[in-house]
């Protein structure tokens, strides 16, 4: 049986991931899209990609008839979905791909210098990382996904914290980011012509907002602070992050509980030990890949992992989520191989 | 009721291509896969972002046990086809990726300077331009897959000759090239370096041997000699080709016509008159985005073409190919949206 | 004896390179730096590639003391010089290299839909095609830099234009066109996510303003209307522009007439006949590589020019004539190699 | 005063990069090119972009008469030098570019797994990195360029070893590589289109051999063992290396130390406390930025440096030791600004 969804903030990029993900889904179709700004334009007008598919004309998202909708992907601008999410049914399931659910009350004024604006939402969501919260995630009514870079990090991370396998104050995260993680808003700094030749990190020095995820997660976990080192890097690639987690540890014992954690998973890959993954082969689909590898001083353990930020990084991430809200396969429409070369 | 299928030449993009498209096919399944220089080593070692799926190591094409095999698909380097698909037990179907089938005895001395090893054969041969041949490939043993060039070209034209449309013998069709349409093989002139920032054509001036299919298909159709100028360039993409043709004849007339052709077909659309496509909204897919726009010069046309030449200029040719011939649904496993961005 | 210039309109892809060129010029310095949304910004805030250099902050235009200021560079965005250029003291002299001066009153009013506004300038500027026009140039006060596009297949088919060696009445040019050509302006079609695996056309149809320029040049030195067939692309690189013209004539007539006309030039450079030059080839540099080759079609020839659309195509075109007009060597400043890979 | 110079290894990237900064080289030309697969061919055959040079065409090394020429530059791929050098006449100086003599005769053995074949060169050669050793490079007779690497995180940390500034036993570099430094030799992983959309770490875990230089430097400046960890990575950039150190010890005072260090170098810039520089500011340039920025963890810094590998990186250093050892100014024809964008 097929239900019926909604994607508000349909002309940004992850908007644009979600219909195409949808596209070949077998459970699900996209009933309305909405985007203020391109209210009244056919999709194919918006994303020529998706000429081929029958689509609802984008309206505004005050517009849509929200009956019979099953659920609601909120794919907006940090900041818009506290509003949003307040007006909608509570019949409908939501999930949410932007900032606004991710952290609790005091995490949020920390990170975002204010306060939230729908605390008892706040409150609510379910922290969307499927693979560490699926019981949550299939009996709550908004789910919050998290950042791209929070969920390639704790990938690589997550299994350790908390096992005394790791150093816990010294962990150095050196991310390497596909431009589309910006988002197609214009900013000068991502024109081609500015990042096509250029590599250049951002928010150095600890004040990229997906450290609140990781404190939160991981000082959770761990029952004491933990802080990480975190730089992102643009690189002149449209998709994919990968890490470098730089660690104290006993690289075969690190290799070994990430293998062991992931054994089951369908969409998280741990290579042979002394293997590194490359971004390129992540593209287009819902797998992460992990490699560990011993570095020639002993005691230091680099962790790779990448995955394609626009998928398994946030509207991959909001399907698996959506199935498993859904009562459906928690795998439907998300096992598309990546496109390589 | 799943058929299964080998693929010979599986180290190369176009039978990498393949393995992707098989792999959410709902009715194939990768039997066997064989690659002379690679055998003996897993598919995930030649092509990680295949690592997901459970495939046969590759073997060489002679160890292949082929009962069982209910198709076979040569994704071979040209020449290697003629001789190998003779030793092929005759109740497997083929599609072969290369050139060694496309030409007739005599198209295929002229372009490739040499009698074919394998006539008879070549007489089977059916042409896999899927949209304009259907009857004949649904009842092939032996399908020869278009060139990469030869099925864009022939998407912007072919349904104009013959018909007074157009000017045949002043027709320009000038290209842009994807590097993958060379292949996986070490060339100088193919490493990054050399390749990012230039754009430069080859083979010019009437070298291509592609225009070996455009003189034999539209001298067939037209009943009289036509000869095309056709001149492809190398752009830094991975995958696409974009032809723009420069027609003399009537713009609305050409779009009419082009419009009229293809109302029914899955995979061409035509855009509307006066706009043109781009090659980033095909990327990864098997369709083809067809747009006409007449000039300042009353009576010029200009048709643009383009589609992903590893997906529908190739593999996504050969399948649905393979789908004809093995009695399936013509778009199964080839509805996957185009990855954008 | 050093001679000083300023530069209008520093902020954007042209005028920066006007500082590159000029920070190793043997007899220029830059005296004054102006950008009126960026004014009181150092220029290595707006141009960090610049930061090695003592340059003077950037001002508004109108704060420049002129005297002492032997020649102004307007790298404006189209329209503002004809305002501005008035209000400019008559002793400096002036090399424009926006659009506002290149067309005669008609063709202005034709091409850009309304009167120009300095009527009196623009009959007094002299074409900025350096080969073609050095002794008005050196006695200019007022100079019009030439479109990109428009020097690119000027230096193509100039000299075969009046000569009885091609059909006049039918000639296409293809060109594939580096991004920054288009500035550093917010454009959503300009992103790196938008443009990095895209290759599309634009101003397709003969509605580039460019064609103003081919059409008086060429009518003029014809004696007869000459309309030409242009369409530009966009590719993924960042500078270069490689033009494919596509001609009725004998190529190696072509060929010996090109050779002869650039002969003696430092900056032009004809290739052996049958020959192409690659856009990477003329990075950063002020030449232009032209080939010729000769069609399968009897008759058919294909002339292709490149160029970097940043130096050759404006600054460094620019600095060619301000060379002229300071009565310096024609080619100071102007010699640095391409940069490849 | 024109002095004269033979390249050997002209044909690869590091050999046409010389060729580039030579031909605007007040006091230099080039007499000699040598590339011995390549033997025979005019220079513009091998590197178009170098077309308008009057070069001499490439013969084998030993062709060349070395009477009259001044310096030798060997840009031959790693190894062949060792037994070159030694062949040549001691009256020409030799800047070598390759990693023959960089190493003590020990730290050789321990990276390259076999005894040096001139270890009397090996022990007279001068190691190249100018700005720490200008009065050994002045009166050498054989300098040995430094790693691209290697000089890129020297710059980062040189000034800092040995001061008790930072915990020398945990330094953390991982580096974002352009793809040329691997050189124009024929690999599969160097193709376009295995680079174009992947990121990838290559030499992990401490393998890479440019950790030689580090090890024999920093622990001879230290006067104790230091061990770096140290990952470079592939981006889909020409040119480039961004090294993110990630080092323990007080941020201000970092930044100090480096500013101080360098405040008088022509080629090494440190930018303002907090900011960090882009790989795409140097491109094409000898000259280095380097950047300093505190985490928010007390403590933790981060030092960024960047430089163009095959300029300052290799050629550029190259041609910088040689315009000492030659007694011309150490700037000479190496203030070329950076090509942006």
């Amino acid at each position: 049986m097929t239900q019926s969804v909604a994607i508000l903030g349909a002309s940004g990029y992850t908007g644009a991931e979600l219909v195409r993900l949808i596209a070949t889904h077998p459970s699900l179709r996209v009933a309305a899209l909405a985007a203020d700004r391109k209210a009244g334009q056919p999709m194919a007008s918006v994303f020529p990609h998706l000429r081929h598919l029958d689509l609802p004309d984008l309206v505004q998202a005050g517009e849509i008839d929200y009956s019979g909708i099953d659920l609601i992907f909120c794919a907006l601008p940090h900041g818009l979905s506290q509003a949003l999410v307040t007006t909608l049914p509570r019949e409908a399931k939501v999930v949410d791909l932007g900032a606004d659910f991710r952290l609790t009350p005091e995490g949020y004024e920390t990170w975002y210098g204010k306060a939230h604006a729908a605390v008892e939402l706040q409150e609510e969501a379910v922290y969307g990382l499927t693979e560490f919260n699926r019981d949550a995630i299939r009996t709550a009514r908004l789910v919050a996904g998290t950042g791209c870079n929070a969920a390639t990090v704790q990938f690589a991370l997550r299994p350790l914290i908390g096992q005394g396998l790791i150093d816990e104050d010294d962990i150095v995260c050196d991310l390497k980011n596909g431009v589309s993680g910006a988002g197609r808003s214009l900013k000068e700094n991502m024109l081609f012509a500015e990042r096509s030749t250029d590599v250049m990190g951002y928010s150095q020095g600890g004040r990229h907002r997906h450290l609140g995820e990781f404190d939160q997660e991981f000082t959770r976990i761990a029952g004491r602070d933990v802080r990480i080192q975190f730089t992102p890097h643009l690189v002149p690639v449209n998709r994919g992050i990968l890490a470098s987690c730089y660690l104290k540890g006993d690289p075969q014992a690190v290799h070994a509980r990430l293998a062991e954690a992931y054994a089951d998973e369908p969409f998280l890959h741990v290579l042979p030990f002394g293997e590194a993954p490359g971004m390129g082969h992540v593209m287009g689909s819902n797998f992460c890949h992990i490699g560990v590898i011993g570095d020639r001083i002993p005691g230091r353990t680099l962790v790779v992992a990448t995955l394609d930020n626009l998928c398994k990084g946030s509207s991959g991430q909001a399907v698996q989520n959506a199935n498993l809200m859904l009562g459906l396969e928690e795998t439907a429409g998300l096992m598309l191989a990546p496109v390589f070369p």
